[in-house]
């Protein structure tokens, strides 16, 4: 089957996750579910609201998942410790789709760990480290594969939605296709796992999300190879708490040309995340898609911090603080502060399944390369300079309404 | 002299300012003056910042300053309390003014006061009350000609900073200019005076501006006027605190299709303004402009509600604190709160310098009636549906990059 | 049975609620059966930690609920409705509770809502409005005996925790016990219901605890009574939210001779005591009871404002923003502000059981009349005039320590 | 002169201030001449109200200032850049301050800087390095006397307010006198200047106050001295913003049986103080004394954290945001944050002018060693474990009310 033939038609979309026992997986896996057996509304999905409502986008109820993960505890159990510690999903919604998780939890194969600093654990199970580079590859796009065909899938997205890596020292290595396939081949031990993922998927063709701010798709090799096969992706870093209100807010300081003497970010969160980022090295491509948010928008601020503590109260709700100090005419100083308590999964799951769709949608159509029209998703999207959501957003709109 | 000639060029701006010895006109003579004595920058002034800069509006140095009110405490006293109660204007920069304030001060007329509501006190000047409208406005129209003439005006803007008054009740009746000529005719005792100064202003072909929310231009009669003479105007009610705050973030949640179940804003200050609007009757258009920016940009809000109370020892400052209850996906109920604390006149002041030279520049070209780029000055912009202020400044970006 | 010997021993402690199926009572059940039950621990109970804790109290499984209401809905259906709208409490727990409040409701008799104003409704129950007010008392009086009999209690204690009522106008004429009684007599028709509770109480002998606003024992008549009969009793307003924090924080600034300017309390809340404070009537004794604990401890404060706004999407939550504007050296102007999200009875109720306790062991050791040692727990201590949080809790510790 | 003789009576009181050219020196002074000159009152001193201020106590005006420093720019200049940067003080108090100020400037000696780790820097004066440690406590034993021989001195104070030092390692070599007298001897180089300050002011009789969190009184060898020589000490930390409203606000927690699951507090502010405490040595003792207080008043706290940031454009403002997550009845989660705003120096000079009378006050009456009864001005009051601030500033009512 050639490339071009499965870009047509077909209702079943795979839906791959990397990652696929996390909080974000389960939530949008759980949401999908109960979306499908009428359980909840789509309250959250930016697809499911006009102008893009009005595209001819996968319905959710067709949605196929399976994926990676090294957790080997079930998705079941993630979803009851996810109702027990956070009240989301609540027990009723829980009891609707119990039997749904149970069946794609079969369809979760074990991953390649390489790289991933602090998200490996002693009870993480993982492909074969000794394996060549090219050989796990191979075996990902093997499982990609199975998927697809045991579950009759027309198209197959692929999103990581993985634990944070490190990022990898001298990416310049990986800036180009060629630099990026003799790494592979010289079997190059520092590749992190995510690039492998996303070489996989995009050499097989399919559409690939980074819903993280891991590396990914993020090098130059993978955007050469995206754009030479014309296969669609984007990322990275999703925006869903914070850094979304920054990048709704900044621009309003901007556009009264105020000037911004110092914006301090202090968030605090008790997940699996928030325990993977209180590694430093794990932390540092975070910190820095939330810091270049304000850095873009506003570039003559004179102090721009972010912090991220982990709080295991909390358990997934993230609780964020900002305190904005800036000057107005007369050199009067004032302040804005604002604190932001949000489930952190249930922010981010929708937008999983928008973003499956919505790329789904370019795959079919034979829009390959980044999709900028994706930007309002992320805290860095790539290949996009404005981080004003509002002119994101309207790059989607605009999308939405010339593609009817 | 006719209509078109005082169109055309000329370097001196007037500003006649009704309410012009109040904080916001206060402030804005102070900052005016000390940036033409190089005291001060113009932060905080939107037309100071590309892509308004490039526009050729007059120059802060040339705009001559004079107007009405009905408080006859001098100016420089004004400055002075609110350097002592505020330190907005700081010591050194009134001092550097402070011979400017004098002159300006004896430019400053009695005005009327019909139908002021609390805005009126035992010391209160005012043109008498005896006297038919018709002739009211006649005195008026005289102040700004005499102003005009005395100092080699080339264009005299309008605009309306005086204290909030209570709406008028029926003012269906001033809807079409038919209406309303009627009713000065027959002297019309509940016309309030907002719209006398702005119907002098518009029948001499003067650009007004209404800085607050009180009737002024809002009533069709005016606009109908306006747009036969062809004369530029806008207004109403600056935005610039919380309602600011919520037109740039209101949009984040419409364009996640976050449902925000309740929104709940509480305003405190402590200057004059905040004693006028403790007045149910003076407050009401003021909250109905700040309500309705949420009902618009979130038409399915459950709950919007606004306050405004007096606290007299913030004098200047206002400080609100906004709650933000929402429900996302799997129907998780999340917060935002936010803390706003300004000085109101300090956010207000370069606001209505960029107002003048905006609607200067609009009158300069010949653009008549409403003006739609400057709704993002606006909690209600006349005749702009559209409350999303990153929309709102594309308008003005938008005109900019035509105009230049 | 004479009054000293119910005073004697015994195990079972009935508790009679008036307004027994609101939701501080609901929860307060709730909570005592879960306890009972083995479901729940004593967070958040003040008699179950050092020092009160080594007080030998009555057992909270050996407590008997019953009580008044007019609300025909059951008990379930309202512990039902907390927890689907608050998730307290939660879904394992209601279902451990589910039958012991089925049988518990069976024990609610109807009440009589003399001048309760809002707070009655259309689908209220109540006792003959055209019975004479003495043979209302007298019915509450059979209610309290025939509950006391039929379970084998040994000592009763009634506790009001209905609605918060309208003041009553010219409550003067009930300030001694003849005066009181005449009224009733004479069939005084603006007597509140909470006084005819009160009295039939405390004339039975029966310890008595007024967690509302409400009139109840605060008149003199009831005090007189109280007193002559030995009969324990306390009030008023329960303190578990906001009100709580300004006791243990006002003292800072008192201490450390900060001068408060500006101190503004901002409520919001969703349940039906929210709603039936929306009615200003009602409202009235619940302003009056919180603003007083800072005039007492701040005599010198410069403004101070309490506001209490419906919010229905909070449900049970209660949220108060307080902005805290002061002086301190060298006249430098500072704030501190505070957020306090809680849930309204889940505060509310654990205090409930703790009054019920220690105010049976005060009747258990013949102590009659105010009981100061629990003025920690209202925000109007009857007969206290200490607001000092720390200092209301050391006479609470002191009685425990010398009583032990 | 022996030294119950300095201990009998005398109005002239010396202040001597080891970081006197410091932010919190320089308010000090700035405050207590003002005072003295009528320009400003004694808002925010403790014993300016009752009780304690019928304590008969050193006039504020009676103080005389001197003190040692390493920084060479002028105590003028000092508050001049506070009025600058901060507005406190403003420019009517520092002009009437100026020439007293050039006055104590010239009062200022040189100090020693060993081991201060990141508060020095290239600007800085200090004793010879290379001088014996005995030496070096020589020199300021003399700057001691000179100072109060030269100004006609009845009794002089010693107050730490340098910069916080790193802690030294391996203190337990000077917990007792004979410890640390052998160090001094044998020219031990780790022992930190605030140890030297404090021993030669306690080995020459004169009662010391370490108002910051170095080492000074707090090592057993100097306490020892103190007691033995019955001359009396105080510290450490003084207790003026974030951890003062901790003092307060915790016991209520633990008074109402709440378990408070995470109380996460984050500082910023933009002082020298901010900048030095950047350094993770010298904040490790202001992180600890700031920590203890929850640990100590809440022994069962799931999780407590304190950040220390340094935001330049704060000046001496110190903003703190705290989040306290806390579980009631019912496991029912809650939450309740807030927000400080505050003077740094303006909060903590108040305090110094109580402390030094208040500790002459102790010398004058013989009272030697450490003085608990001034528990409630420090984060860490040496010898006292109760951090409960009500109880206490009940320790200081009682002995004023004792004393009088
Ligand atoms: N609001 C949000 O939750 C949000 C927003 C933006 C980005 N993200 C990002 O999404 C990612 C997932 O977040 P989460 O909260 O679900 O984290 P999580 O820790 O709950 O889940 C991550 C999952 O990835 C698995 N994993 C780790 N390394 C892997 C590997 N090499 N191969 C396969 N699986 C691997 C883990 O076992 C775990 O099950 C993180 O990178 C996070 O930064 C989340
Ligand atoms: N940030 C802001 O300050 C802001 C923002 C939006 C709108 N506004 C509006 O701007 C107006 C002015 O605000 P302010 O803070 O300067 O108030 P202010 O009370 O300080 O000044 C109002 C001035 O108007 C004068 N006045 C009242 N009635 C008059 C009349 N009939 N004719 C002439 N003068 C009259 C008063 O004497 C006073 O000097 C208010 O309506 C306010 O609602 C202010
Ligand atoms: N944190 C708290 O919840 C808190 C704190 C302090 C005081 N209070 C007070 O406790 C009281 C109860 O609060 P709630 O939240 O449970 O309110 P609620 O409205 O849920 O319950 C009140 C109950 O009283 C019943 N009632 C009304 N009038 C009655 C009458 N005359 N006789 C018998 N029953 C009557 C109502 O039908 C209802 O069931 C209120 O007065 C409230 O102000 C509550
Ligand atoms: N609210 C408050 O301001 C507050 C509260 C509690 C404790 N403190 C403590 O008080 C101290 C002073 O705070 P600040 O804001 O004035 O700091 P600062 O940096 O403004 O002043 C410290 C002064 O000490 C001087 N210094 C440093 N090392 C010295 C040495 N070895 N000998 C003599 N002088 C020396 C510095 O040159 C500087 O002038 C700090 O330790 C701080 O932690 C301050
Ligand atoms: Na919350
Ligand atoms: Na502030």
């Amino acid at each position: 089957m050639n490339r071009s033939d499965h870009r047509l038609a077909g209702d079943r979309t795979g839906v791959w996750l990397v990652g696929a026992r996390g909080n974000v997986a389960t939530m949008s896996i759980v949401g999908a579910r109960a979306i499908a057996a009428g359980k909840t509304d789509t309250t959250g999905m930016v697809t499911k609201r006009e102008p893009v409502s009005s595209l001819d986008l996968p319905p959710i109820e067709g949605l196929v998942f399976g994926g990676h993960d090294i957790d080997p505890e079930s998705l079941v159990t993630q979803a009851e410790l996810q109702c027990d510690r956070n009240d989301v999903p609540d027990e009723t919604t829980l009891a609707a789709v119990r039997d749904d998780l149970a069946a794609i939890d079969d369809r979760i194969e074990v991953g390649t760990a390489v790289n991933c600093g602090a998200a490996v654990t002693e009870e993480s199970e993982r492909i074969d480290d000794s394996l060549a580079i090219r050989d796990v590859i191979e075996q990902i796009r093997d499982d990609y594969e199975t998927f697809r065909n045991h579950h009759g899938i027309d198209r197959l997205v692929v999103v990581n939605v993985a634990s944070t890596e490190p990022e990898p020292t001298e990416p310049e290595r990986y800036d180009d296709r060629d630099g990026l396939e003799r790494a592979i081949d010289e079997n190059d031990r520092e590749l992190p796992a995510s690039v492998l993922y996303a070489y996989a998927a995009i050499d097989s063709g399919h559409p690939f999300v980074n819903f993280t701010p891991s590396t990914a798709n993020a090098v130059g090799g993978i955007r050469d190879l995206a754009a030479t096969e014309s296969v669609p992706h984007m990322g990275r870093d999703a925006k869903t708490g914070e850094t979304l209100v920054k990048s709704a807010l900044a621009p309003m300081f901007a556009g009264r040309n105020l000037q911004v003497l110092s914006w301090e970010g202090h968030n605090i969160l008790g997940n699996k995340d928030g325990l993977v980022l209180e590694d430093d090295a794990n932390a540092a491509g975070k910190l820095a898609s939330k810091g270049d948010v304000l850095d873009s928008i506003l570039p003559e601020i004179g102090h721009n911090r972010v912090r991220i503590d982990y709080t295991p109260s909390l358990a997934d709700w993230k609780t964020a603080w900002d305190y904005i100090h800036f000057e107005g005419f007369l050199e009067t100083e004032m302040t804005m502060q604002f604190t932001w308590e949000g489930s952190d999964s249930a922010l981010a799951a929708p937008l999983v399944l928008d973003l499956v769709r919505l790329i789904a949608h370019a795959d079919r159509y034979g829009d390959g390369g980044l999709q900028p029209q994706l930007a309002s998703f992320f805290k860095a999207p790539i290949g996009v300079d404005d981080h004003d959501f509002s002119r994101q957003l309207d790059l989607l709109y605009d999308y939405a309404r010339q593609d009817r």
